[in-house]
């Protein structure tokens, strides 16, 4: 990565129009953020990662109404997309031209004791995922929460984009001293959710699954896209509660996500999947907008 | 509120001896993060907060060293805590007199892709606990995970502090707006745990009992202290795991904590608990270190 990263301060998230200048360019590498913002201090606030392909974003609509619906699920204040919109077209064109930006748009409660929140949008050049585009092998992983957790305990915000993510990384990391590149996260009652910061998508014939979204996964703005494809082609797509077995027996299985797009999962734990890499490179070209 | 907050940044956390100042006052008003710190991007990081009564910090070993313990469970370098509690001496010595400081303890894993951990000392004058020290109404919350989530799935970080607590923050508000001003977590398969940021005691007689750590709760500091002095007492003490039933119907229960002490239960949800004021006050004063 050569291109510098991009950081559009976004002081007007919350709207009202008290803001002469509700956004603006600001030094990426610079501090930015006070040690009593509770971004920091409680991993309280929500973001989203968007893949921007040859400058066009993908699906930016869905991913801020994902962004507006997680705010409310943290009581946040309602972010103004229209504004977080020009911030992002900022942000795009400051970037130099490059294949692949990743663009995450975060937005936590504030400092605290201000009642204002703190925003911004950070571009940078996505990492090369072609490794894992061909291929990436999975652990099923609990996740320790019922598939039910949503109805039963809403306070635990399965289902919200937060920052509170430390648990999602040590997953990541208990997955590579397994051996394996990703997790597969798991419901204390035995059904396969989503990736730590990827959707699952499963096919078995022409019949395409993602998990339910009110098991507590997020709603997932690419599955989202390839469904559209799929049903295009005339493939049956909908969620389904699946445990990590129907996944492993299944044709063919992916995490989905935004910048990484396609992620074809060769192994979970010890099973070998099906490959299809002309659906895979399918996939791929309709996820990047081609 | 009147005293200015102290800020200490250490950027020598992780020793080494390569730091000329291991740790520095800074403007606590500043910024001093910047927006790809993973302590704000994911959460990615540990903290303590310390009380400092009439200038004397409460069981600051045993707070470095849970920082120490969270910070392994996160694979996190290990911090000196030979600098951070100089560090800490500093900010304590830079804020004015009053009678209870709030002092909070973070290391995060810092800027992505450094590999140098952010870390910091705030110190800020206590707010006003003394309505919660009087007493506290509770609302008994699921944490959505099974007590055995330690042993099932350490990825989860249960007994880690971390700064993922955006669902601990949720929680809280749940409680508010059932009339309550505090959470006790609760087991999937029914145990009462901890709150968000506190350890339960519960009385049986002269038998006083807190959860064991093996639940996936935070090993209390304070509790520690409470136990000295009920034991010394001639009380007997130790770990059990207890139901909300047990608790509610038992000879008294407090939230324990560093800054709020002691926070007798009036009310489990909507069981009233048995009050021994003369016991909290010698609690409180206990733990204060008088």
């Amino acid at each position: 990565m050569s291109a510098q990263p991009v950081l559009v301060l976004v002081p007007g998230v919350a709207g009202g129009g008290t803001h002469a200048m509700p956004y603006a360019v600001a030094e990426e590498a610079a501090a930015q953020l006070t040690v009593i913002d509770l971004g920091v201090t409680r991993g309280d606030g929500v973001f989203e990662t968007v893949g921007v392909f040859d400058g066009a974003p993908q699906n930016l609509g869905p991913h801020l109404q994902r962004l507006a619906r997680s705010a409310e699920m943290l009581e946040l204040p309602a972010p103004d997309l229209d504004i977080l919109e020009e911030a992002f077209a900022l942000a795009v064109h400051e970037h130099a031209d490059v294949p692949e930006l990743s663009v995450r748009v975060v937005m936590t409660r504030g400092n605290e004791g201000s009642g204002r929140p703190s925003a911004w949008i950070h571009a940078r050049e996505s990492v090369d995922w072609s490794r894992e585009r061909a291929g990436i092998r999975v652990a099923a992983l609990s996740r320790g929460l019922p598939s039910t957790v949503v109805a039963d305990a809403p306070w635990l915000l399965a289902g919200a984009k937060t920052l509170s993510y430390a648990g999602n990384m040590a997953a990541v990391r208990e997955a590579k001293r397994r051996g394996a590149d990703d997790v597969l996260f798991v419901s204390t009652d035995g059904y396969a959710l989503e990736g730590p910061t990827s959707t699952l998508l499963v096919r078995h014939g022409e019949a395409f699954s993602t998990t339910p979204v009110s098991a507590g996964v997020l709603q997932g703005t690419s599955v989202a896209s390839a469904f559209a494809l799929l049903a295009a082609e005339g493939a049956s797509t909908g969620e389904r509660l699946m445990t990590p077995a129907e996944v492993a027996a299944s044709d063919g299985a992916w995490l989905l996500s935004s910048t990484r797009l396609v992620a074809p999962i060769t192994h979970l734990d010890a099973q070998e999947l099906p490959q299809d890499p002309e659906l895979t490179a399918r996939l791929l070209d309709h996820l990047r907008g081609r």
